[in-house]
C-alpha cells in the first residue's frame, strides 16, 4: 500500500495525516454522527446495498436518545477532536526536534474534521510528501480499511495531489515504542495496588463480528492477540511483572456474533474466580472516547462491581502520553527512511 | 462435603477410592458404554426426564461407529482402566514411604470397575476411613459432581458402610504439587523446540455446556482459569518461561453452546497470527484417554497442519509420572491431617 515517489521524501515539504473515528462534540451532533457511521459499509455491511442509506438514518435514529446520554454522561460531547489535535500538535514538536519539519494534519472518518476538510488544507499548504498515520494500533477492515478507503476515492478526484508521494503505514500494533509506552503505562498502574501480583490485567479492545475476520480476512483479531502477548512479554521481561491476563471484546451492537470473549461476559467470568482487582487496558484506543469514557468507567465498572469486584482501575488511553508520542515520531521517522531497523533493546525476544 | 468421624482416621484401616470416567476396553463396549454416558443426567441434561433413557440408546447408536473408530485408530479400546490402576498401585507405594499404609481402589462412572464393584470390595476389606479423590484437577457437576452422586446413592444403600468415615477431596485445581508437576511437565516439552521462547502453550481443557457454568453454577471454568493462570505463573517464576499461552475448550458435542473458545476456532486464530510452534496441554485430564490420543493427537493435529502450523507438539498426561504421584499422596495426608498447611516454597506467590 505505501507508495513511494522517486525524489527522496525528506527534501520534500512533508505532511503527516492522522486517522481518526471522530466523535460528536455537541449533543445535537449525535444524530447526523451515528448517521455518517452506519452509513459506512465498512463498518456495518448491510445484505441489500441500496438500503444501507435509509436503513443507517433509521438505526441511527432508534440509537440517538441512549447515544445522547451516553456523550451527556461524559460532559456533552467527545473529546477525540482536542485530544487528536493535541496529538498532532505533539507530533510536530517530537518531529521537529528530529530535524524533520513537518505539517500536521487530522482526518475524521465520521465527524469534522472529516477527510475533505483536511485535503483542502494539504493542498492549499503545498505538501509534497504525505505520510498516513491511523490512530488506530491494529488494522480493521472497519477502522483504517475504511479511513484509507475514503481518502483513497477523494484522492483519486483531486489533480493537485497526483504529483504528492503518499506513504501509508498500515497497522503498528508489534511497534516497540507502542508496545513500551502502553507497559509502561500499565506499570504505573498495577503499582499503585496495595497487592500488584494479585490485579489481573483485563484488556478489553473494540469488537468486530466474527465473520469479518472469517469470511472477510481482517487481520484484526490477530493484530489484537499478538499486540496484547507482546505488552504482557515486555511487562513480564522489563518489570517482573507476572501477573495473570485476560482478553476481551466490548461494545457489540446488533444480532450477529462479535469476537469473544465479549467484555461483559468475562468481567461475570474472572468475578466467579474470585479475582477482586483488575487493572483494565483499552487496548484498541489510543485516546479517551466514549468507549473508554462511558462504556468502561461507568458501564462496565457497574458491572463489575455488581459481580463482586471490588477493584477496578482503568489504565488511561495514551492520548498525549509522551511515550507513546515518541512512538509515533519513529514510525514516521522509519516510514520516511525505511532502512531494516536496527536492533534495537526495546526489541520483544519472544 | 467432608464427613469426619470422631475418631483418629490414622488409626483406622485406611482406603483410597480413585474416581474417573472409565472407557470401553474392547470395541464391542462401546455401544454400552455411550449408553451409561448419555443415560446419566448430570452430564447430559435433557429437557425431557422420563425420555433420557431412551433417548441415551438413541444417541448412543447413532454415535457408536464413529467413536468405534476413534478407539480401534488408539489401539482398540480404551487404556484408562490400566493407568487408573497404575495411578492406585503407585499412590499406594508413595503412602507405605510416609508411613500411611492404604488399600486404593477404583470406581469408574460409565464403565468397569464401576463404583458398586468398588464398594463391594472396600466391604470385603473392611475398610474403617474413605478418602475420596477424584482424578478431576477440576471440579465440575458432570464429572467429579456425577461420581460424587452416584457414590452417595449407592452409600446409602449400604448399612455396613455407614460406619465408615468418609473423606472427599472435591477439587484440587490449586494443589502446589500438581500444578509443579504440570509446568515440570511442560518445561520438559519446551526445552525440545528449537526457539523455545518461540512456542507458544495451547491449554486444552475439555469443555461443558455454557449453562451449567452461568446457571448450574458449576465451578468448572473458573477452576480451569485459575489453574492454568497458576501454571503459567509457575513457569515464569521458577524457569523464566515468558510464552504467550491460549486456553481453549474441545471435545464439544451437540447443539448447545459450550465454553468458548473452542479448540478448532482457537486453532485457526492462532494459526492466522503467524504462530507456527504449538506446545499443546491437556489440563482437564490426568490420564491419556481417546480426547488426547485420538482427539488431541489426531484431529487437531491434523487441522493445525492444515492452518499452517509445523510445530505441534503435545504434552503427555501425567499418568504416573513421580511428581504427580507424590502431589496426590500429599493431597491424601493434608485430607487425613488437616492442620493449616505451612508456608511452601512451592506456594505461588500471585
Amino acid at each position: 500500500m505505501a507508495l513511494r515517489g522517486n525524489r527522496k521524501p525528506m527534501d520534500s515539504k512533508l505532511g503527516i495525516l492522522l486517522l481518526n473515528l471522530g466523535g460528536p462534540e455537541r449533543l445535537e451532533d449525535v444524530y447526523s454522527f451515528l448517521y455518517n457511521l452506519f452509513a459506512d459499509p465498512d463498518l456495518l455491511r448491510l445484505p441489500v446495498p441500496p438500503l444501507q442509506k435509509p436503513l443507517a438514518a433509521l438505526i441511527a435514529a432508534s440509537r440517538s436518545p441512549t447515544t445522547r446520554e451516553n456523550y451527556a454522561a461524559i460532559g456533552g460531547g467527545s473529546p477525540l477532536r482536542r485530544i487528536t489535535e493535541e496529538q498532532a500538535q505533539a507530533l510536530t514538536a517530537a518531529l521537529a526536534v528530529r530535524d524533520i519539519p513537518a505539517q500536521t494534519y487530522v482526518a475524521m472518518r465520521y465527524w469534522h474534521p472529516f477527510t475533505e476538510e483536511a485535503l483542502n488544507q494539504i493542498e492549499a499548504d503545498g505538501i509534497e510528501t504525505l505520510v498516513i498515520l491511523p490512530l488506530y494500533p491494529q488494522f480493521s477492515i472497519s477502522t483504517t480499511g475504511s479511513s484509507l478507503n475514503r481518502l483513497e476515492q477523494l484522492w483519486r478526484q483531486r489533480p493537485r495531489l497526483q504529483g504528492v508521494t503518499k506513504i501509508v503505514i498500515r497497522s503498528w500494533h508489534d511497534a516497540p515504542g507502542y508496545l513500551q509506552a502502553m507497559a509502561e503505562s500499565i506499570e504505573r498502574r498495577i503499582t499503585t495496588f496495595h497487592e500488584p501480583d494479585a490485579a489481573h490485567i483485563f484488556f478489553s479492545a473494540h469488537g468486530v463480528p466474527v465473520k469479518y475476520v472469517t469470511q472477510y480476512g481482517d487481520p484484526y483479531q490477530a493484530e489484537i492477540e499478538n499486540c496484547v502477548d507482546g505488552i504482557m512479554n515486555l511487562l513480564r521481561r522489563r518489570y517482573q511483572r507476572y501477573n495473570a491476563h485476560t482478553l476481551a471484546y466490548q461494545s457489540r451492537v446488533g444480532p450477529v456474533e462479535w469476537l469473544r470473549p465479549y467484555t461483559e461476559d468475562a468481567i461475570a467470568s474472572i468475578a466467579r474466580r474470585g479475582i477482586g482487582d483488575l487493572v483494565v487496558v483499552p487496548i484498541s484506543f489510543v485516546s479517551e472516547h466514549i468507549e473508554t469514557l462511558q462504556e468502561i468507567d461507568m458501564e462496565y465498572r457497574e458491572l463489575a462491581e455488581a459481580a463482586g469486584i471490588h477493584r477496578f482501575e482503568r489504565v488511561p488511553a495514551l492520548n498525549t502520553d509522551p511515550a507513546f508520542i515518541e512512538a509515533l515520531a519513529d514510525l514516521v521517522s522509519q516510514a520516511l527512511a525505511p532502512e531494516p531497523p536496527q536492533a534495537s533493546p526495546m526489541a520483544i525476544a519472544a
